[in-house]
């Protein structure tokens, strides 16, 4: 398979459904919802809701059955890198190279549209759930993955340990205990509700959350080493800007060279929970290698 | 029936059980947890969870199928309180007699604690909608016309209208928008949230659903007016707050006697749609004059 022409194919799909999703405002409200438009539509790689489908797609499930949900986890993404951008957080003015959503609305707006995201992927979810032929266990089922990747016990939980770590000496124990929530939780929880609207068997849904738990990972690690190796061309960020907050990463808890060995040991792993599968869960092993070579060499 | 005994029962039961459905975090994210319990816990008068319990109970529904959805109610309500405290809003350093949110525990960590209430109120009703027996259609309209009330086209909406508002000139329109909005929608949410769990025939939503229109704008009206003419003891608020902030109110708008009349016929609106139902919506019945009679003499 074409894993760039899977990609585009899936990117566009998610990109002409989320435009559709944000709900039609009129009078003074509007002016947020043209901020959620702005920070939704500002050219993400759109990772969660393809890896939603693409777990979808594995066990033999329909893209259309998933999109709801995938088109949910991007809205959840968002609403996170708007407040994480926010002065209180990381206070960061560029973000996919375009001013930050407070720089451009205002913190007020900001922390608003972020709030409006939040919200409105819950709507579309249980919209799209009581439409009719929808199997409504699953996708409650899925509804309380995100819920549960996405909170405190995930990745809000990820962003306090962050926001209270910076400054902190980095352990392998914290820089874990941060990355498998802040990042990880929302990654996993995308393969595992993909998984249930998809109509995973047991043993299956068991396969792909250690798949979803190792690639969660296994992002967050490579993009730490991006951080430190990458050329902000390509990554859209600049270089040096976890160090330069102090963040706690992998490499600086560990040294690089263990970072790019963790990075290497996470593919094997998440490919070896996709064994038993045949071709369909191809994208989902493609789009682990792609994560972790984009950093690492073979 | 003894309204207070009601509103007391209900309470504890809500209080009770919102205790334990704030998730257990271990670790660094554990003080994220400790600043949702901080003004989860402040001592409100739970009206949103008690609306919820008493439509479930007007259609013959029990407290127990509609208590996940009532307690979720209340996170939502208790998170846009956080967030509407803060700097970049109305920047308030007292609520309900207590420092704020983020005066106790910080900007960032209370953002984090709003954005934790919310989504942990998603989990929490969905979890509550896959236990055993639970009715799996209306637990999805529950979830759809909380997150449609909380969203943007809703409470969020109604926020953003009030911080675009300030200092604007008050006239009805703006500030029928506004309140419709920002308390409103949450409110006629809880009525209609708990008409659905607790079994609501189609002829039974449409009449609560006019009720919860109506108390949700007589709720904010009667705040408004307390806000002129209240007392700073029974309110737990300064008075003259609305006026110092430049927000748009009803009496601002149409004067104190006109926005007194306005509350007075919203009362009768409410009780004239409860009017086909029997004694068991008499709870709903009490509310709605407790509601208005506080700020308005019957």
């Amino acid at each position: 398979m074409d894993l760039k022409a899977y990609l585009q194919k899936h990117r566009d799909l998610v990109n002409r459904t989320l435009a559709m999703y944000l709900p039609a405002v009129r009078g003074p409200a509007f002016r947020v919802v043209e901020a959620m438009h702005y920070s939704l539509m500002a050219g993400g790689k759109r990772l969660r809701p393809i890896l939603c489908l693409a777990a979808a797609e594995a066990v033999g499930g329909d893209v259309s059955e998933a999109l709801a949900v995938a088109c949910a986890l991007e809205m959840i993404h968002t609403y996170s890198l708007i407040h994480d951008d926010l002065p209180a957080m990381d206070d960061d003015d560029l973000r996919r190279g375009k001013p930050t959503n407070h720089v451009v609305f205002g913190e007020g707006m900001a922390i608003l549209a972020g709030d409006g995201l939040l919200t409105e992927a819950f709507r579309v979810m249980s919209d799209g759930a009581l439409q009719p032929g929808q199997n409504r266990m699953a996708a409650l089922r899925a509804i309380r993955e995100i819920a549960a990747g996405a909170g405190s016990a995930g990745m809000v939980g990820g962003q306090v340990a962050d926001l209270e770590s910076e400054k902190k000496r980095p352990t392998r124990t914290l820089v874990e205990y941060i990355h498998t929530r802040k990042t990880g939780a929302l990654i996993r929880a995308s393969v595992r509700a993909g998984a249930w609207v998809g109509g995973a068997k047991e043993a299956q849904f068991v396969r792909l959350d250690r798949y979803g738990t190792a690639i969660g990972l296994a992002f967050q690690v490579a993009d730490d080493i991006l951080d430190v190796e990458g050329d902000a061309e390509k990554t859209g960020k600049r270089a040096g800007r976890d160090a330069e907050l102090q963040k706690v990463t992998y490499p600086a808890a560990v040294g690089l060279d263990n970072a790019k060995r963790k990075a290497k040991e996470l593919l094997d792993e998440s490919l070896a929970a996709l064994a038993p599968f045949n071709s369909a869960a191809d994208p989902l092993r493609q789009i682990a290698t792609f994560i972790v070579e984009r950093a690492v060499q073979p």
